[in-house]
């Protein structure tokens, strides 16, 4: 059979990968794909460097469009990032009838509304399994593997970057800025490592589960995004004496009343598998009411993890570009007329366990007076412990009973008003998974 | 558009499941697969008792071979097992041109040779994600999520009734006999456990999880199989305080000179995700030359986590069924006319680690013999260490670096001939997986 012609939009650390995976098993791919899997043409900013790694026979641009509009390519792999440039190329590659392949979960989280829908009405499909923790086939399980289930919750380790300073904060007992610097010195974290450590690339990520998950539309504007930066080591060094791990989570899960769709860094007991996923390791579990907990781990980003995941697209969308589109998988998991309207909640009335952190004078009624507040805002303490500071002051820590997100802000006004309170209160979720 | 028809052939445990996952999840489901997924017909052995289950609107029959021949039905599901009628259906459904979708994994690793090749021929699909590790959908993660890769190896914890064992002794330092006792009451082992202790089970998944990585044919007459029933509570203990633990592993890996197809008690670091994973939970770690490693995780067994892969490869038939052949994923992962021929390695020919046990009289010189003996036939110790035994006794334990295991077995047949040396040597596989 011919071979499929794939247009390949960038060829940096990615798409790089991608070509290198597709030169080092061409052979091993055809066996499975049932025909060979050809770049046939890349756009990249730097033509000589292209050009010496693709060799004379691919034809090399500058011009993306030209490419989403060439007649002999089969499938555009968007692998620039970006939401211009990118966005337009696919909506080109799709109003040409092109399948699309991509790992751009910046785009889709946002436009991904947009983008599915047209592909949709052009009858093409949009791939895009390496958006989401790398090499980890996690979209095709949700969308294929568990599509028996009504799934409950997910909550994952889905940006490598944070998980390694967390690792190495707790491991080597630095801080945060020092374990920054060490990563990017690694190549862990970028220059402006922002996107990540500020949550915003794992609530791209999530916002894309989400929607897999429960059958709601992208809704990025609506995730509540707390990143990692203002993480301070003591707290690491308290939750491990509770017998947990601070990692940040992506979590979503339904609720009667809506869908929560959050990124913070959360408290999680120290024997469980996602407690033990270290260094720039991503791992998902998800809780669906047949098949219960499963989990799915490996390697988040990186070149060739990453074009595993671009590649296995690419073999799926061989298989099922001259199918009739009601033989694919919809893109966002279920049938387009069948999306589901439920809101996400606002954080307020989201229901988790916490920790809470503060200073205080070391005096008699203390105890007493923040008991009562907690109380009054119906906040219940599963635990407290207690720990001098100096003479006069003391840090309390208390481990609260499920409670909702508003009250414990409520309650947290309060006790900043108590005239023997002494510091801000750390306020961290506690996720008591399994 | 018009249900898809199922006929069930078992309404035991597992079809009990998938009637109960269709009928609770059953909007869920047709959102996803864009049309409903009905059972229409059950064959049972007691009527009256499916008749009570089913409601009237369903067919009941105790003649499986009248549902595989029923033009009203669209697709079978086998859960009977057993490999004689069970084999008798899928055959005939298949002859019949329906789509089979079945559990049975003792069937397939036996005959699944036949039963794919006749599917291939008809042009109907043989789905089979429940026949392996239960509701994880290791089966399409290996056969579409990892398709760029060329597969290395894997290593699973496939069998729950033999983890649960393992995870008890170590946990509760009680007895094989004493833990299998008390997995038979708990329902977590049968009567008759043979088939999960002595490995033959989990063999028979490994045999089809290694037709997937390497293409090559199912032949679990060709896997080494050795089970945990004559694993002694002390070396659960020792590998403990040597950093490891011990699980029943099903190993597969492509080496130069052939498959390594293995199931075997071995000792893996404690730190590694797989050997956390404790009681009835199955694992898959699949290494991949472009992902690295990948974990898959979840529960291996029950009504509704076996249900959930049932259901999950009813939804791809439905989406598949009136596609060309060509549009659907491969039975074995690879094209049939791209199958390997590569040879499954005799168990001589294995290179692992070792951990070897032994009592000997407690004398200057013993130590020197032993290692004189490992040396001479090229086997070198990465550590050692003694407990006195008694007064003039000692046990031994030496962990090997990598060693051939024909080389290792003539170790020990010298070793067993030497003067000083009180057992038989205990011999136990190391495999430092990550």
């Amino acid at each position: 059979m011919k071979p499929i012609r794939v247009g390949l939009l960038g060829l940096g650390v990615v798409g790089g990968g991608v070509w290198t995976v597709l030169a080092q098993n061409g052979g091993e791919i055809a066996r499975r794909a049932g025909r060979r899997i050809e770049v046939a043409a890349v756009a990249v900013r730097d033509v000589a460097k292209a050009r010496a790694l693709v060799g004379p026979d691919v034809t090399v641009t500058t011009d993306g469009m030209a490419l989403a509009r060439d007649p002999d390519i089969d499938i555009i792999v968007e692998l620039m990032g970006g939401d211009t440039v990118a966005r337009d190329c696919i909506l080109e590659a799709i109003a040409q009838g092109k399948h699309v392949v991509t790992a751009n979960k910046a785009l889709l989280a946002v436009h991904g509304n947009e983008i599915f829908a047209a592909a949709q009405a052009r009858g093409v499909m949009v791939a895009f399994e390496a958006a989401v923790a790398g090499g980890i086939p996690i979209i095709k399980a949700i969308r294929e593997g568990l599509t028996a289930n009504r799934i409950q919750w997910l909550a994952g380790i889905i940006n490598g970057t944070t998980n390694f300073i967390l690792s190495e904060m707790r491991q080597r007992g630095l801080p945060f800025d020092a374990v920054l610097a060490e990563a990017q010195r690694l190549g862990y974290a970028e220059a402006d490592p922002t996107f990540d450590i500020e949550g915003v690339d794992a609530a791209h990520k999530l916002t894309l589960l989400a929607s897999l998950a429960f059958g709601i539309p992208v809704q990025f504007d609506k995730a509540y995004i707390e990143g990692i930066s203002r993480l301070a080591s003591e707290d690491i060094v308290h939750a491990e004496r509770l017998g947990y791990r601070i990692k940040l989570l992506g979590i979503t899960r339904r609720r009667p009343e809506g869908i929560e769709l959050r990124v913070h860094p959360a408290l999680v007991p120290d024997h469980c598998l996602l407690a033990n996923v270290e260094g720039a390791m991503n791992a998902v579990l998800v809780r669906g009411d047949a098949v219960g907990p499963s989990l799915y781990y490996g390697q988040g980003a990186g070149a060739l993890p990453t074009a595993s995941a671009v590649v296995a697209d690419l073999v799926d969308v061989t298989r099922l570009q001259m199918a009739d589109p009601e033989h694919r998988v919809p893109h966002l998991a279920f049938q387009p007329d069948a999306m589901a309207d439920i809101p996400v909640l606002p954080m307020a009335d989201v229901r988790t366990c916490f920790y809470l952190r503060l200073r205080v004078d070391d005096r008699p009624g203390v105890l007493a007076d923040l008991a009562r507040v907690l109380s009054d805002a119906g906040i219940s303490v599963g635990s407290m412990f207690q720990q001098p500071h100096g003479e006069h002051q003391a840090d309390i820590i208390f481990l609260t009973h499920e409670a909702r997100e508003g009250d414990v802000d409520q309650a947290l006004r309060a006790i900043h008003g108590l005239p023997f309170v002494r510091s801000d209160v750390t306020r961290l979720r506690v996720e008591n998974i399994t």
